[in-house]
Parts: structure tokens; sequence; C-alpha cells
């Protein structure tokens, strides 16, 4: 790492590159944990650049002096933040200053074909938006630029170069970055394109058939309704909603808790490279490298709920990943579903929670889910056309009558009325329609049933 | 029939027993069909005495001067009511009054070891008030005593005796009436006792071997808990229900769309055999003898869901008389409760649809149908216990930190900081529990995770 143009203590970029906030980002990405709070409250209040400044300076002057250095030169004077919170914070961040390297970063995404995207840039999705200090401080994007990554690579760099020259490092890493501008606004508009109309279909990496089956069902039916399926690449249901979208020509979208560049697990690099190169994208919001833990995971399903319009938990146990998903997503008042499954089925057991809650709607079919996502206000989830039966759209007082009919030897009206419970006025009437309609007919003792 | 002391026209005891209210209760149960509005309502304004006196003379002299004859009589003279739909009633009535035999009713039930109960009687279900003018005249009970037909007939002579002579007709009829009467409050206080904490656990004939499964536990879950199981005695889903109950030794009530002496279906008689001889009962509106048509299956299930404190559809198509019990249910304000199942089944479809539509509650065991009914306040359904796990109750830090441990060769404390996003001190004070919990071992290098 000390060999790559990046390398280097803090003070490098805190000093020429301040202004750049794409690299400020990327560099945030790698400093604070996803989801940081006093991270992302820092970048909103000071932006990227500025608060990037600060931690080396909070590190050797301490909190306040560095505050004054730095936003007492920004518009509007902010008071530096009281409480041990953003001094705890900047310790952790201090411990990490040293290896971050955004250009190490990037030039890892642009080589595993991979593009940084920072908010508001083209096609960034609006949704994560809605997650306030704890959105992320950008995206790394492999794939979801329609062409793939050759594709956005060369248009990249056709588009990119202008841009990047007012770059403060276009000196050093001026080739790389130029494509990796370029290829993030493809990216990113790739990406903005395919969430835009998406269901997340998450779930247990413990599934059943059962479950798995529905999650392909599910995929496919997204598919054909023309909506993208998001998933988080595990196991279990995750795979499956990939490979039923993926059956059906459809791009889809992998959040992943740990590097692009890293098949995680292992056993699914196959179906990742597909998604990649059938127009699907791999998204993460750590730099490239970056292992998945237990916390990155649980932050990963908060970018889940948020990226896509609605979540469906197709299988859970009482206590997993899928239900946090669903939690994160009905906090950010997006709908959420719950399929259901057999409740001898322990796999199920978080999808009946959810039900049981009312945090969930029942659904049933890609009709159903389409409906909660809102993507399809008019074509509502038709009811399954029930069987005609012997006798239907009779009013009341026929059916009635109908039912008072006997199969073999005939009866009189007054007999039959008198069955049935109706006046003699209205046995008459009834069994002329059903006459009418060929359901009865005359025998020597009176009225029978016909062709029974 | 013509044999029997009962025969006769009408008029014999519209002269004698107009004031029997449960002879003329009993004789309306066979005139009008169950559910007939008008009925319900003429009984609920003059009583089952006078309305019963005015079909045969609106039948002869027309429907105002009977009125006038009735209920001019009555105090507090009620006009006649307008519009052709009593008119139409009482020619409805009217083609079955010379039929009507209460008394051979009467017989008929007490040879089959059943008694007729009237509302206001001891343990009549005061759930069926609720149901206003299509609330049954009275119903036909059998078993439902605690100890059977046999000991309630006993005990019913010796209780009954008293009550009797005060009847106009004990001269022909007093022995019978005599039983049935004591009898009956006999039957009325166990059926009472039986509904009082009760859940009607309904669904399709054509029901899955999931289904019944599920049917059987729940119903032998809510006899442990102390309720009892009330349907309708069907095939599937129902006879599922009822063998669930009385696998448990518990009683459970049958609501049959014919009369109680007739095994419908036939199927199930010894089933039915089986619930009265423990303690249940089968009840019907309509007197013994009587047909189960259509009509008085679709009103039989209003009765199902009047007379549970609770209504669970655990197996039922898009379309079928489950469906109806539910919205039933609902209509009076009980708590409806669907089980899902597989979204593959159609089985399952009906109960899906209620869940979808928010008209039921998600149950998936007899702990939370318990908790549906309100029968348990207190003991309210109990998560399953989730399994526990490495790190489980460790605060987000330390579980941060154990998750940046290595397995094999150990790592400063600096590196496990910074690796798991955490301030220094953060990072002692955590692994120093972890140590405690012998989660954690030094070795020369440092930190790492111990016997994983």
């Amino acid at each position: 790492m000390s060999g790559s143009p990046g390398s280097g203590p803090a003070p490098r970029w805190a000093a020429d590159d301040e202004h750049d906030e794409r690299l400020a980002r990327a560099a945030w990405s790698a400093l604070a944990e996803p989801g940081d709070p006093v991270a992302g409250a820092l970048v909103a209040a000071l932006g990227a650049g500025a608060s990037l400044r600060l931690v080396p300076l909070a590190v050797r002057d301490g909190l306040r002096a560095a505050w004054a250095a730095v936003v007492g030169a920004q518009p509007g004077d902010l008071p530096p933040p009281g409480g041990v919170r953003v001094e705890r914070a900047v310790e952790r961040w201090a411990l990490r200053l040293a290896q971050v390297d955004p250009w190490a970063d990037l030039a890892a995404a642009e080589s595993a074909g991979a593009r940084f995207l920072v908010p508001g840039e083209p096609g960034w999705p609006s949704g994560l938006d809605d997650l306030g200090p704890a959105a992320p401080f950008g995206l790394w994007v492999r794939g979801g630029a329609g062409g793939g990554a050759g594709g956005s690579t060369t248009s990249g760099r056709a588009g990119g170069a202008g841009e990047s020259t007012s770059s403060g490092w276009g000196r050093d890493a001026g080739g790389r970055t130029d494509r990796s501008e370029g290829g993030c606004a493809d990216a990113g508009a790739g990406l903005g394109e395919l969430l835009r109309r998406s269901v997340a279909l998450v779930g247990s990496r413990a599934a059943t058939t059962y479950g798995e089956r529905v999650a392909v069902d599910l995929a496919a039916g997204l598919v054909d309704a023309g909506a993208c399926v998001v998933s988080g690449g595990a196991y279990g249901i995750d795979a499956a909603a990939h490979r039923g979208a993926l059956a059906r020509g459809g791009g889809t979208v992998v959040l992943l808790a740990g590097g692009v560049d890293r098949s995680y697990p292992a056993g699914n690099a196959r179906l990742f490279e597909t998604v990649v190169s059938s127009g699907g994208a791999l998204v993460a919001e750590v730099p490239p490298g970056r292992l998945p833990t237990k916390s990155r995971f649980l932050q990963r399903n908060r970018l889940i709920a948020a990226a896509a319009g609605a979540t469906v938990v197709v299988e859970a146990a009482w206590r997993s990943g899928a239900m946090s998903t669903a939690h994160h997503a009905a906090r950010l008042l997006r709908p959420v579903g719950a399929v259901p499954g057999p409740v001898t089925s322990m796999a199920s057991a978080g999808c009946h929670r959810l039900l049981r809650e009312g945090s969930a709607v029942c659904v049933t079919d890609a009709a159903e889910v389409m409906d909660l996502a809102g993507l399809v206000g008019t074509d509502l989830a038709d009811e399954p056309a029930a069987e005609r039966r012997r006798g239907d759209g009779l009013d009341p007082v026929a059916s009635r009558v109908l039912e008072a009919l006997p199969r073999r030897r005939g009866a009189g009206t007054e007999a039959l009325a008198a069955r049935a419970g109706v006046t003699l006025g209205e046995a008459r009437s009834a069994l002329g329609l059903l006459e009418l309609g060929g359901l009865v007919e005359r025998d020597v003792w009176g009225w029978r049933l016909l062709g029974s």
C-alpha cells in the first residue's frame, strides 16, 4: 500500500483535495463504519472534505482547535459539538486514518470494473437519502451501466476527461480518475434506472425448497411486470430471488456487505458475474477489498430497505437478518410484505410474526407484490376466478327452489314451495326461470332436477 | 304423522297453547326457514305464541283482520306492518302450517335424546342474541348435559315435573314434555357452559393433510388451554377439529344444518356419537328429521360465528362456506383468525385473502388463538425462544470487536480497534469483557478468538 500514489499521511489530501467531495466521500466510506451516525452528521454539516480535514487536525491539536481551524473558515460558524461523542468518534477514525487511501480504493474499483457513485450524481438512488445521517457516503457500483463494465469505461473515458481537470489530483491519478468519474455517471444512471421500479425480496439463508421456489416465482413474475429485484446475494432466498430475475432476463441488484470485488459468499461468485453481465449491479458502501462483518451485514440491510420501493420477506426465522431488513423498511415507511408458509415450518415463523404484528401485508404472488409496491396502481391483483357452480347467479329464492327439487320422481309446485320455504308465486316464477336455464324438467308427478 | 297426538290443523295450538312460548318457538323453528328475518321480527314484536296465532288467521281473514284480532288484544296496539313483505311471508308460512307439529318434533327429539332450548332458559348461548331478528327461535340440543343424554333425562324428570303442570298441554303430552322441559334446562346449562369459553375452527371439506393436521393440533391445544372447539361436523377441517378436541377428552360442539337426529354427513355418524358421549353437543335450529339444504348450511354458518367466542379459518378455498362463517363473525365483531399455509396451495387461498384484506389475524398455534379469543388475557402467546448464539447479549462495541478478532494468529489491540471501527479504550474494555466471557485468548501476537 505504501507504494501506491495514494499512500502517505492524511494531510496530503487534507491539503490539496479538500474541495474534492467525491474523493473525500470515498475516504469517508473507508474511514467510518457503515451507518456511523456521527460521521454522517459531520459530513452533512461541514461537507465531506472539510470534515475529513477536521480529523487529522483534531487528532493533533484537539477537537476545539481543529473545529476553529476548519469550521471557522466556513460560512456561518457552527459551534463545536459538545460531549464526548464526536471526540470518541475522532479517536475511532484516527486509528484508521493512516490506512485510508481513496486513490488506491478507486484504483481497485477501476480494475474490478466498478465505479464510485456519490449523492446527487445522475442516477443516485434517491431512496437512500431517506436514511438521513445514516445514509452511505457513496456507493461502489459494479455493472448497472446497461452495457456492462467494458462499455461504460469507454464511454466514461470520453465524457470524464473534461470533469477531471478540475480535480486537484488529476496530476498523479488523472487517467484512473477520468475513467472512474466518467464510468461513475454511467453506472449511476444504470443503477438509478434499475431501482426506480424495484422490490426487495429477502429471506433466510436456511431456506426451504418451498421458500426458494416461491422466491424464484415471485422474482420472475416481478421481472415480467417490469420491476427490478433487489436482494443481498446470500445463499437461500436471496440467491433464489436473483436467479428468478435472471431467468427472465431481468436486471437485478445485489447489495453486498463487503467490497464489490469480493464474492461473498464464494459459492455465489458465478451468480454475481451473471448479474453484472446481465445488466444488473453489485453495490456496496464499503470500498473494494473490505470484508463483510456481522455489523456490516446488519447495516447492509438498511440499504436494501432504503434502495428498494418495497420489501417482501419470503421466508425468515423468528430472528433473522431478513426481519431486520423488514423493520428497517417499516421505519422508512416503505411497504412491507410477507409471504405466508406452513405454520409447521420454522422458516416461515418470521413472516407469520410480521403478519400477526400487522407490520407486513400478506402477499402470495407477483401481482400482489406489484400492488403492494404501488408500481401498478391500475392493474391491481385480481381475484382468482372462482369455478362456476350449478345454479350460480340465481337469486336466493330460485336457488332455494333448486335445492328443494327432487332428483328422481318429480314434486308438485306447492310441495316444492313448502319445502323451499317460499311462496307459491315465488316457486312458480323460480321454476320457470330454472326451466329456461335447462336445470329442471317436468315429469308426470311434477318438477325434478334435470341431468344431475 | 296424522296418528300422533300433535297432528291436526294449526288452530289446535293457536287455541289453547297461545301462551306457551316454548311450544310456539318449537313451531316457528319448523314453520320458518332458518334466518327468516320477517319471522324473527314478528316473534320479537308479538312473541312467538301471538305471531303463531296470527298466521292461520291471516291466511283465513287476511293480514289486517288477523292483526287486529291478535295485536289488538295485546297491550300497546302495534300498527299492522305495511308492504307486501309480511303478506308474502305469511303466504310462505301458510304452505307449511298443516305440516307443523311441535309435539311430534319434541317427541322425536326426546326419542333421539335431544332437548329443545329457547332464549332466556338457563345456559342459552347469549352470543346468539347478537343475531337480532336472525337469531334462532330455539335450539335442538343433543348431549351437552355433561353426563350425556341418559343422565340428563333422569335429572330432567325430577326437575321438570313441577314446571310442566303450568303447561296447557300437559294433558295429552305431559309425560313427554316433562322430560323434554326438565332435560332442556339440563342440556342448556351444559351447552352454555361449553360455549362460554369457545373457539370455532372451520374450513374446507376438501382439506389437505396439512390443514387437517393443523386443525387437529389447534383443537387439542385449545382443549388443553380449557377452551371448547365449535365446528360444523363436515368432512375435512371440521371433522379434524372435532377429533382433535375429543383426542384430548374435550367437549366439542357440532352445529348441524339438518336435524340433530340425522347424521349428516353419514360418514361422521360415529364421530357425532362420540361427541355426545364425551360431554359435547350436537345442535341444530331446525327440528329433528329435517334435511340439511344449501341455504340451511349457509344459515348454519351464522350460528357457528355467533355461538363461538372467536372464529378461526384453518383452510378455505377462495370461495367457501368457511369464508362465509368468517364474514358472519366479522359482522358480529367477533375476533377472526386465519391460519396461513403454502401460497402454492389453493386450499389456503381463502385464509390468505382474509389476512390480505385485514379481516383476519394471522394465527399459527393454539396460544395465539386463545390470545385472539381474549380467553387468556394474561397468558399471551409467547415468542418462541430464539437459539442462543456466540456473543449474544454483548453491547454493539464488544460484538464488533468480537467480529474483528482473528481465529488463528492473534492481533494487537490497536489493529483490532481499527478493524472494528472502535476507539482503543472501547477495544480494551471489550477485550477484557470477552476474555472474562471465555470468548478470546492472548497469544504471542495479541488477541484471538478462543475455541472457534
